[in-house]
């Protein structure tokens, strides 16, 4: 039985606590926050938990394995790095961190204590992007052309972050989850509407080391919710669809052919194809619930979270070049390279791809 | 009776022969296409006209009045510019000239001796644009903030023009006549992923000199059609979905409103505003009926167009800007300046915008 | 302060228990299902609840107030009745009775003892069904022409009732509290299709007086979810579709328009007039949490509650004949006379009903 | 060279003037109307065809060898039967006669003189039909549970049948041809809104042999557009939405699953089964183009046509006993039995089902 701690009942806080209350094999033995109003809205679950307006308070006691920190980024790196020192495994709301550099000390912390750092990246526990996941690693995709995701609603305005590290990030999440990828360069382009605050719009370009090219677009401001991602595959293409109630993946069998032009000596001739589209049964199980039960797994057989710290640094790493790119305009800002080397073959060391989720639950 | 002579035979000019034999005013009297054989896709329309391999022989007939363009977009500047020399009034397909220098020259050529040249940015010509124009000329929306439009399907590869001339075009010359603003620099990313072609994917960012911006969309490799435009204004936001059968304009009555934060000082407060939404009764006449009416109209009455060269000029400007930016993955690019400055006033000189339409329909 | 005592633990009893938890003015103070394994389904809602196995223990408690029903329909009389007798006010869920004879028992108690009797048709008290209200008692919908609702998905078959008497239900009790008329006859159609069970699909159409029909089609079998009614005047037309994240309301100024035939002496020539389309701002209060208020408004201020009794017998009335004519394969069935007559003054005698949803809400 | 005749230029002949001109096999050499002004909206189509204003010289035409009659179904016997009698193979529009016993008449006569006899149940021959019967023939939806239509519109009030002969007769062929299945009885109820005239809103149940059920939904007075029917299997279902441009069939691997219920002995327990979806490739040639290779295939090689005389007589069949229950406000009313009976086998006597859309292109 891992015995949690939960830091931070704001909008994630209480629903971390319900997850964690429900999944076998963990319980929640705390809850802090420094607002002591903010531990009312508890309510029900974790009735035996104890309740703390000090955080600092709960990282010390003894009795906890694992910390889960669910406060305002600018928080993350002290809380974290607090826990890990105290020997506590740790899974950290997105952003990992506000910086990348702190990130990799937080990585750093981890690795030296054999402890589990986690981001929670709750996107890539849900079922649409685990099921999209298994598609593209079965190949039918074929060679993936462009990552193109949009997600714009009215409202959330932030304070700390600007509407990239605040809705891109999700983004940025999926696409290094499903296509193991990491940019050479960012350009990103934006413009805050209200006096004094942050970037409210905001689009985004990744250029890799190929022909792949992602684009994110982030609006605080549009009349209509949107969330949608295209991924244009060399064979197949799909559509993702968050906010359809069903059928939220839809896999078209359609794309280009290109042979020799006879008509045009070396050049070629594009053709279009097009055939049947189907739509997948996606899991529903909660994401948060999913992203407990491997937290937890990862804990007992001291496995590599799926998104781990390094997952975490890497969107930072994203984030942070386009928010420069976004000061000049569009600027290309070369990102970071990845450390280690992002690859397929390392992410999931201890348990092939396609069964963690089924282990997951088998907890 | 204006009497019209047609160039270009290919997806176009038939239907633009169509229109001009329907309209009240004028008369096709001649076609012209190299192509011996496209001219057997008139059938019907216009079977009194004179059908030609020359198009020099069309633009020299005395008879004829007018020339309308529909040919590839390397060839517009060479054939209107002779028509305009030979005395006609000319109407050429988008984009107005490959280049915004010949552009110019067009635009001199016409006013030296008084004739109308027209670009036929056809969207502007639909209802679903003019309404939506009658919306912001009204003021309800407010200030404008963003202008964000996606314009993606599978399909139509062109060879001699990337992704954003093709599509993005459309975009800007609906920008143009809605907002009557000039950006003064581009971001534009973008991506080929057939060897030895343009891009097929291409993301466009416009800034302006406040905070106003502008965002397009362009993907020759979508697994999906999608045409819409947001709006984005500070009191109602516009949007446009062109695939609608039915109501392709919803006006959101919603937005945020500002005050100042009693609990932080000298910070704004956001909250969140949502009325009611409607789909205004949207003109459904043919395009390019109303854009030969117009035409007809303006030089019946000596008016300039609505999309005259100076549109047409501005729109290439921002491509050329655009394929510069694109070439150094984003970088900033400046736009030239609109010469004579871009002007609601000056827009529409002799006649009041909003009886443009129902004085085109009244001929 | 009214005390409520709750008996029904299934599905809808701990909404209804977290529901009157949370509105000012109630207090649940016990909760009785006879399986003792459903009482823990109340997690953290009224955790000062008395909780008990047997519902006539519930009823005698002297410090009850109200009782609320949310068991089986089989049981609504008994246990209804028997609140009553003891002096309590009490709410039913839907449907109020499995005949209408006994439903008129139960409003002949009420009436004795003066208490309320309300039933949860708990559309009724939705947003969008309010708004709709609203719309036509303002008349600009015109003379209604027909009501047709569809409402259908996979799941849910039911032991004890048919499709009509689970779905239909819904769709009848929206069209009794929107339009204030009852048929005069009643054919219905439907088939079983699993063996030794009700009707799974349904179909249902009502007469009135004059030219109004009404049309339910009800089926448990669909592969995908419709819940969709349209309402046809002789002005204008709505759509009202409840699964619509937003905008569920669309109000189309469409319809025809009639004038004599020049052609045709003695004949009527019609025309179509479309017009513009809007969707109306929906209040997203819970539907559970203003029938809450609602009742606890007419026990404090003695008013008739807007699905009292007799509506809930109304309803019941057309699920008699229709079950009726069912079996005769759509032969239609007289629908009993509603006692008193249905009307629009009598409907809301203690209070206008432009106010109640507000008046509710101040509560 | 199938010689072609075309009485009737309404809204139908012009596009039958326009598929038989242009497909091979046929020629188009003579189109019919009584009103002289109709045959001007041929331009451009069969531009040697005779044009005539009686119908009887074109049927008296000896070069004829078929007829295509696209008149008011009021005409469709007296106009058939003649071209019949003078040795032509006719074609008619829906519905075939305005009662089943002049179509049998017809059936009779092409019998005896050994003509060819179709009628243009143009849905039938949209590849999305197509597409669902060749789906059905596979098998994998099982038995089929319901056929459930809707059809609704604002529009095309028709001076001489109700909604249903006008609307449902689409729904009734469609499901003639999918199903092979003959209804023993109907019940349909509906609406005149309009003083003297038809019924503009009516609706149809179909009872058959076993607990298939049928349902269609008429409609001329709706705000919207809606043409979608569910097909309900006992193993898949199908949802067929006619105005989706893309994904027009979509098969669903839903349904439900049966099995003793070991709590309640003798009883079925009812489980639900969800699956992925699939939307099929749909041919996309114009319906009456399909029609037309196939009539013009059955003349050449004595085929008999997949809607045939019978096929036109069952719809019909079914119609009149909707009229007469429709007057009776839904009561039951008997259809005459198909003779010769419905079935699978003899439906294509002379090719087999899954090639002849193959081979109607081939041709």
């Amino acid at each position: 039985m891992v015995r949690i701690g939960v830091i931070g009942c704001g909008y994630w806080g209480p629903k971390l606590v319900r997850n964690f209350s429900q999944v076998p094999g963990a319980e929640v033995i705390a809850v802090a926050d420094k607002r002591v109003e903010r531990l009312a809205h508890l309510t029900g679950h974790a009735p035996d938990a104890r309740l703390l307006t000090n955080p600092d308070e709960l990282i010390a006691m003894r009795e906890i394995d694992a910390v889960v920190i669910a406060t305002p980024a600018s928080t993350h790196y002290e809380l974290a790095s607090k826990a890990l020192r105290a020997g506590k495994h740790v899974l950290v709301e997105k952003p990992l961190t506000p910086s990348s550099e702190l990130g990799k000390r937080l990585i750093d912390e981890a690795a030296r204590r054999n402890l589990v750092l986690m981001v929670d990246h709750t996107f890539v526990y849900t079922g649409a992007v685990r099921t999209m996941k298994q598609i593209l690693d079965e190949g039918g995709v074929g060679d993936i052309l462009y990552f193109d995701s949009v997600r714009i609603n009215l409202g959330s305005f932030r304070h700390d972050v600007n509407v990239l590290w605040d809705l891109a990030a999700h983004d940025l999440s999926i696409m290094d989850f499903l296509l193991r990828r990491h940019p050479r360069a960012v350009s990103a382009t934006g413009m805050s509407h209200v006096f004094g605050r942050t970037e409210d719009v905001g689009f985004l370009t990744l250029y890799f080391d190929d022909t792949l090219i992602a684009h994110v677009h982030a609006n605080w401001l549009a009349p209509v919710k949107i969330r949608r991602a295209l991924i244009g595959g060399s064979k197949q293409m799909i559509v993702y669809d968050d906010l359809e109630p069903a059928d939220k993946i839809k896999v078209y069998d359609r794309g280009i052919v290109l042979d020799n032009d006879p008509e045009r000596f070396g050049e070629v001739r594009i053709a279009y194809r097009t055939g049947e589209m189907r739509a997948p049964l996606v899991d529903t199980t909660e994401a948060l619930r999913t992203a407990a039960l491997h937290f937890i797994r990862c804990i007992m057989f001291g496995e590599r979270p799926i998104t781990d710290g390094e997952a975490g640094v890497r969107v930072v790493q994203i984030l942070e070049a386009a928010t420069q790119s976004m000061a000049d305009r569009g600027k290309p800002v070369d990102v970071a390279a990845a450390h280690p080397p992002i690859s397929a073959e390392k992410a999931l060391p201890n348990s092939s791809h396609g069964n963690w989720a089924a282990n997951a639950r088998r907890l």
